[in-house]
């Protein structure tokens, strides 16, 4: 069974997924990185970004299986870039230069219009104008029996819960705490939604919780 | 240095610290026991209510450590009880029958005076209408040098908190959702009240963090 797959969500204790204020200079926001502290050291993270080493314990696991049997990925535009409105030219190409580490068909949710792009190392970004669920159905088309990942921000994952078509989101609860930005939790019921906590185990670095829906 | 306190403090994944209708049948919310589920089952909690038995392990020390050196409480109205308003009569004196397990001086935080309250085992509830900051005066002359705890709910140890008065801050996450009650984290900024996490250990049951107050 093909699933669609929140994973490596990094939260804060107080449920914030970025910080305030994203901006060219603060991908992630004020802060975000610091969310991110448990993956960027792991050996998964380090391989997709053609480094040598990193860790191998708990969290290692957590990133691999976030990056296993995945065949296309959704991205909320803020996610993409720090552009709004209306794009101004073919210019802006995403955070990860010329290779992005999707690898995969990559659809990135917008209100504008924009000419798909490929990139080197396997990643097409297709822009999807016609809202979630239209967005879904050809992620699910170009995954080819693979499992769909929606890698944020916090919007786009929200709409999807509020859906119900989410089956399992994967969180990374640092334990720090964040105080503004956007928050996951904020004006959503997941436990109305159907999701219930499956695992939990905790390391240095992280608590990690799967969370999954009801069938 | 006595210290002002919040220990075994018990919140959803979501941030719930109780669930949603609060009530004589439901003290605690709806679904609010769950919350508690590793308190109950610790030996702390048992010795603290005259059974026999629980666990021992970090669960338990945890519990251990909320109760240790306290030598006096805070509560809000609401954990207190159900009632709203004026008190009716003297006939409420609390959740916990004849002898509560405070067994020190506790202060209940309310805007409608009332006399106070001497209970079996070394209880007296004293209903405070002064506000918090007097409440905390009041309880730490009567601790003695001891601390202070501040058993809850949420609106009271809010509001401390935006005050800088707790110094320290033991959550018990459990790996459940709520979706609706009372959010401990909703409208604060713990970070910018210069709150930060010291210590995280995850058991089945629970996941232990503790914030301490940036000195």
């Amino acid at each position: 069974m093909r699933k669609v797959r929140v994973n490596s969500f990094s939260i804060s204790l107080d449920g914030y997924a970025a910080g305030p204020n994203q901006s060219l200079e603060n991908p992630l926001g004020v802060r975000g990185p610091e969310l991110f502290h448990w993956f960027f050291s792991t050996r998964t993270w380090k391989q997709m970004h053609g480094h040598e080493g990193g860790s191998t314990g708990v969290d290692n696991e957590w990133a691999q299986r976030g990056m296993e049997n995945v065949g296309a990925w959704i991205l909320g535009r803020n996610m993409f870039g720090p552009l709004r409105g209306e794009w101004p030219d073919d210019l802006w190409k995403g955070w990860w230069g010329e290779e992005p580490p999707y690898r995969v068909p990559t659809f990135v949710l917008t209100h504008h219009p924009r000419r798909s792009l490929e990139m080197k190392g396997g990643t097409t970004f297709y822009f999807i104008t016609d809202g979630i669920h239209l967005a879904l159905e050809q992620a699910k088309h170009a995954a080819q029996g693979r499992d769909v990942r929606i890698g944020g921000g916090v919007a786009t994952i929200q709409q999807y819960l509020r859906a119900r078509l989410i089956d399992e989101l994967h969180l990374a609860f640092r334990p720090i705490l964040m105080g503004s930005g956007e928050n996951l939790f904020a004006g959503i019921n997941l436990e109305a939604l159907g999701y219930r906590c499956t695992e939990h185990v905790s390391t240095e670095l992280a608590i990690h919780v799967l969370l999954k829906k009801e069938t």
